[in-house]
This record gives C-alpha cells, sequence and structure tokens, in this order.
C-alpha cells in the first residue's frame, strides 16, 4: 500500500507544482532481461519508460491510477479480483473504462512490473490469476487461516486419501510443516495419480506436486515458497523432449523471458531436472517406446541451445539438448510403463534418486 | 471381472468348436445415440458390430483380448493405467504392440462400450482418465481408505483454508457425509475461489465445485455420486453463452454425444442451470459488459437447436437460445463484478437462489 501512496503523492505532487505528472515504469520485454547464474533467474534491467500525462495517454494515465486505487482498495478489505474481474470492474469507470481485456492486462503488467522493483508481486497487489493451482500429496501439514473466520487451520497433505489438496491462487498466508527430504514437481496428472495412490512419498519421504504441463503462476510461487521455508530442495520429473525441458523445467526453474519482471517470486532457484533425460532412453532400455522428435520439437530445442540464456550458459543442459537431437527422438515419463505399470516406483526413481549427482542443473 | 472371463469364455468354447470365436461390441457414434428425457441422459442404441477373428482384424482381435486382460490383473492388484500409460504397456506385445496411442484409444473405448452394458465404467475397468478432477470446498466431508494401508480418512472440506480439495482421477471408493442443501457447480476458477474465500458455501449451507471449463470425467462422476448418494440437486453457474450451455451445461447434465455409452455413469440428472441466463443480462443490468456473439458463438447456438436431442426437446431452452440469438450478446460470470467484486455474493446468487423455479431444466 505504501507503493502505491507513494506513487500517487508523487503525482500529486507534481500537478500542485504546476508539472505534468507521469509515472516511471520499468521497461518489459527480452531486451530488458539478462540471466545471473548468482541470482539464479532471468531478471529484469534497468531500462524505465515515462508515462506522462498528456493529451495522447489522459486515458492510460487514468487507467493507471485507478486500477492501482482499486488494489489499493482491496489489500483494505482483505479482498481480490482475478485479471477478468479488474477487467469488468472497470465498466463503471465512465470514460476510461476499458474495451479490451488486453488493455486491463497490458496495464496491470506495467503496475505488477512497477510493484516488482519494491519486492511485491502481483498477487500482493490482490490481482489473483484465474487459472488452477496444481495438486499436492504427501508429506506436508500446509498451514493456512480461515480466510473470513481467522481460525488457525492444518491441512495434513498425508491424509487426503486418493484425493490431493489443491494450491489457491494466492499462497502468501500459507505456512508449512514437514520432514520431507525433497520436493517431486511431476509434470502428468496420471503419473502424479500412480505415485499418490501407491504412497510412493512415504517410503521416499518426499512431497509430491503435480503441476500439470507448464506450471501456474501459483503452483510455481506454492513450490518456491515451500523451498524457501522448509529449505527444500525441488526434484523435476518430467517427459523427455524440448518441451519438457524449456517450456516446463526452464519456466518452473528460472522463470520466462517475456515476465521477466515476476520471476524473482516464482523462479525455483533450488529446482533440479531428475528426468527423463536423453541418458535415461538408453540406460532404462526406452528405445522402442519412444517417438521421433517434430519439426516443432526440433526448432524448440534449437532455439533453446541458441536463444536462451539459461540454458547457453549451462554446458550439462548443451550437452544433454544436443545428445537429444542426435537421437532423434522424445521419450515421455509414461514410456517407463513398459517394464510394468510400477517400474517407475520400484525402479526407476529409487535407481535416480540414489545418484542425485546425474541430476540436470 | 465377471465380464472379462464371461467374454475370453466364449472366445475359447468357439475355438474348442472349431468355430471363428467374435467379440460383441456395442457400436459408438450418433447414430446410434437417442435422448430419453425420462432417463435424463444421451444413450446408446442397441446396435452392435462383431468383431470376428479374421486374417484382417487378428491383430485387433488380440489387442482387445490382451487389453482386457489387462484390466482384469488391474482390478486384481487393486492398480490402474492412464490410456497413455495403456498404450506403452503393449510394447512389450511383440506384433501386437499399438504403434500410435489413438489405437489402443479406440480398442478401450470398444471395451468400455461392452462394459457399460453390464453397468460397469472405465474407471472400474481401472482405466483412469489423465484429466485433473475438479477442486471441492464447502459443507462436505469425503470418506475415503489409505490407498495403501486401508486406513479410513475423513476429508473435510470445510477446513481446507484458502485450498480445495483435489478430485482424485476415479472416485468410485469414495463416501461422502453432508448437511448441504445443494450442489453449486461453477465454470472458471476465478469464480470459486471468491466464493470459496468468503465462505458462500457457509452461508448458502452448500457444496462448491470448480468445473474449470467443460467438466472432465472425474468432476463429472464425483458430481454424479455426491448427488446420488447424498440426494442433492446440482446448481450450474456458468458463462451466459452458447459454450456454457451446450458444452459445460449439457455435457454436465446429459452427456457427450460421441461418447454416449458412459453417459449413464457420467449424466447429472439433478443438474439445473442458475445462470447466467440470457434474461439475468436485462434483470441484473449487465447490458454494458456484454460482449457480441462470433460467428461460432451464433453456429453453436444454431446447431444445439436443430441438432442437439436434449436442447431439441425442451422448450425453456429453446426459448433461451432463441432469447440470446436475438440479443446478439454473451455474458460471462464475471460480468456481475461490474456492480462491485462481490455483488455476486450478496445480490445476485441470493435473488437466485430464492427464486429456483426460474432455473432453466
Amino acid at each position: 500500500m505504501a507503493v502505491i501512496d507513494a506513487v500517487a503523492e508523487a503525482v500529486r505532487a507534481s500537478i500542485g507544482r504546476g508539472e505534468l505528472p507521469s509515472i516511471e515504469l520499468p521497461v518489459r520485454g527480452l531486451e530488458n532481461v539478462s540471466y545471473d547464474a548468482a541470482e539464479g533467474y532471468l531478471e529484469l534491467g534497468d531500462a524505465i519508460k515515462l508515462r506522462t500525462l498528456t493529451v495522447n495517454t489522459v486515458r492510460s494515465f487514468a487507467q493507471t491510477l485507478r486500477l492501482m486505487a482499486a488494489s489499493r482498495e482491496m489489500v483494505q478489505h482483505d479482498d481480490f479480483a482475478t485479471k477478468r474481474e479488474a477487467y469488468y470492474i472497470s465498466k463503471n469507470w465512465g470514460d476510461c473504462r476499458f474495451d479490451e481485456q488486453a488493455e486491463s492486462d497490458a496495464i496491470m503488467d506495467d503496475i505488477e512490473a512497477l510493484a516488482s522493483l519494491h519486492g511485491l508481486s502481483r498477487e500482493q497487489l490482490r490481482f489473483y490469476p484465474e487459472s488452477h493451482g496444481g495438486s499436492v500429496a504427501g508429506q506436508l501439514v500446509v498451514l493456512d487461516t480461515d480466510p473470513v473466520s481467522g481460525t488457525h487451520l492444518e491441512i495434513d497433505c498425508a491424509n487426503l486419501g486418493s484425493g490431493a489438496y489443491s494450491i489457491p491462487r494466492s499462497v502468501e498466508r500459507l505456512q508449512f510443516r514437514t520432514n520431507a527430504a525433497f520436493v517431486l514437481a511431476i509434470e502428468t496428472g496420471g503419473m502424479f495419480q500412480r505415485l499418490n495412490n501407491h504412497r510412493f512419498w512415504k517410503n521416499a519421504n518426499c512431497i509430491l506436486v503435480e503441476m500439470g504441463g507448464v506450471p501456474t503462476r501459483a503452483t510455481r510461487r506454492f513450490i518456491r515458497r515451500l523451498s524457501d521455508n522448509c529449505n527444500l530442495p525441488v526434484y523435476c520429473f518430467v517427459d523427455c523432449d524440448p518441451y519438457g525441458f524449456a517450456n516446463i523445467y526452464r519456466t518452473l526453474k528460472v522463470g520466462s523471458g517475456n515476465a521477466a519482471h515476476i520471476n524473482r517470486f516464482f523462479c525455483v532457484p533450488r529446482a533440479q531436472y531428475l528426468g527423463v533425460t536423453p541418458k535415461d532412453i538408453t540406460e532404462f532400455g526406452l528405445e522402442d517406446a519412444t517417438h521421433p522428435l517434430s519439426k516443432t520439437d526440433i526448432k524448440r530445442a534449437q532455439d533453446a541451445l541458441k536463444n536462451d540464456p539459461f540454458f547457453a550458459s549451462t554446458p550439462a543442459w548443451i550437452a544433454a539438448i544436443e545428445q537429444l537431437l542426435n537421437m532423434g527422438v522424445r521419450a515421455e515419463q509414461q514410456a517407463l510403463a513398459k517394464w510394468g505399470l510400477n517400474y517407475v516406483i520400484d525402479e526407476y526413481l529409487p535407481r535416480k534418486l540414489a545418484h542425485k549427482e546425474s541430476f540436470l542443473p
């Protein structure tokens, strides 16, 4: 709230001095992004754009201020809005109503980038994502409060049967209690259900998180906070293909290039890539359960090598991606079922976990 | 298991008699589907196709039997496989391995259709869907057992804080305890989070289910069993557009046309359409928060009127869809935010629930 008040104060002061008020916003986009291995995420540079009040910008200037005012009110009343709701709220703003959600999204991204410079995420401004959080099961007690009564609640993720804990859209208020040794972040829902139904997390002493493809903001932030607060490494178990490497794992570990202003909150620096690795395809005899790389796969892999600051600066990944391109095939997590449905539990994961030095960084 | 054994026995007997063995499978597809208002779902007709062992069918014949054998084994060992895993299992079947998942899916659909004649769903054959179940919060205790130890577990969906209960891929083993008056099935995750965070379910005495678009098999089956076992009506709260009517609500209530063999397990006959209705757009002053119907919207609405046996046989729906086409606009759930973020909780839902006779059938 202090951030919002400070911006509003600066605008008011300019007007008081008879100057045209303006708001300083960070430049978003790849030209203002770099990867710092020490920091562990794709980060926003120092480039700034000025939104000054002129005839041409009067509408977006007013919209920026009104959206910030809405955020301030939600903080005061402990409420929230999805991006879609934020768009509809504006329908009562008269001339400065948004005509398209793309407009309100762009301005929200600006505000988010501004707030990120002050260590605040969009969720803390009370704009929540629409998309679903993943599911969680295993050796973890989530500590939460009832949003209305404030009563303390404990959710034991080891006691949800064949079901799981569904991550809420904002995880900032959650705390954790666990003796687990690591977090296992899983790409597919089917694999998550298998490991959960067989209580893999009990013997392996871990926490299972279902990402369901590229993890959503809520899932990424949940894993990050869990890793930070409980000092846990995060092992990533996804398909062996360029999408698994460059979209799922890369997003989880260092964030995404076109949303660099949020990566500092959402990256998971302690993430490591357990598998499936290109080497696993031969070591676990999956050759006849592979599929040829598609053109899109090959392009994605080449892009990762050439244009992605994370992969380009990580020799082990360069070697792995080149190996995959040479093999010309991809392998899914489920391919392990070739050796029996529970080969993944009885053989694959124990062997991998016994050799953590073989994980990709 | 008795069904599988009976088919296997019949095949063996034919061979013993020196005849070519064959398996009787129901014809799937729209030409063998009808809507019976009394039954309340799109149901499979009596058409049968014979899969007889010949030179041309030897592979699919063998695959059908092997997949049924795999199902039998999973029932015996209390295990399961996703469709994708079932495809990979075949990689060790030598000549009758599946080359594409489309092959194994088609044969699984045949087996499922066969089993459905005996009152069995695919989940009971232990083939689970890959896709995520929805989330649940509110006045409900889910009774489950630990899949490994068999310990009895109670999951109180009123005590999950801002999080929720994530529905597992198979819900057959679940039981329920509740005093709720109804189930509210919600289209969007954002709306679910709003109603959950504000504990709407407490005052309204209900159970919230997040569908997240068209509900998955697990979500549909969960709602159906909840409605059956606890004698609860189900109110559906979705966007006012042809997709909300014809894809989301129709699928929940009566099932889908190209999967008629499963509708008897997955339809929710007690589902009613709470809103947003075309009438709500004027009654709740949402005119300036609407969007014009797209060409796809219009085509989908016309298709529903012309080709969909459920809508075509329901006068109230014909009137509603024609009204929407005349208005030429659609309105989302979130459009209610125009009157304030919690207008939906303070005004819209209470007014609608006070006039259940205005729900669409």
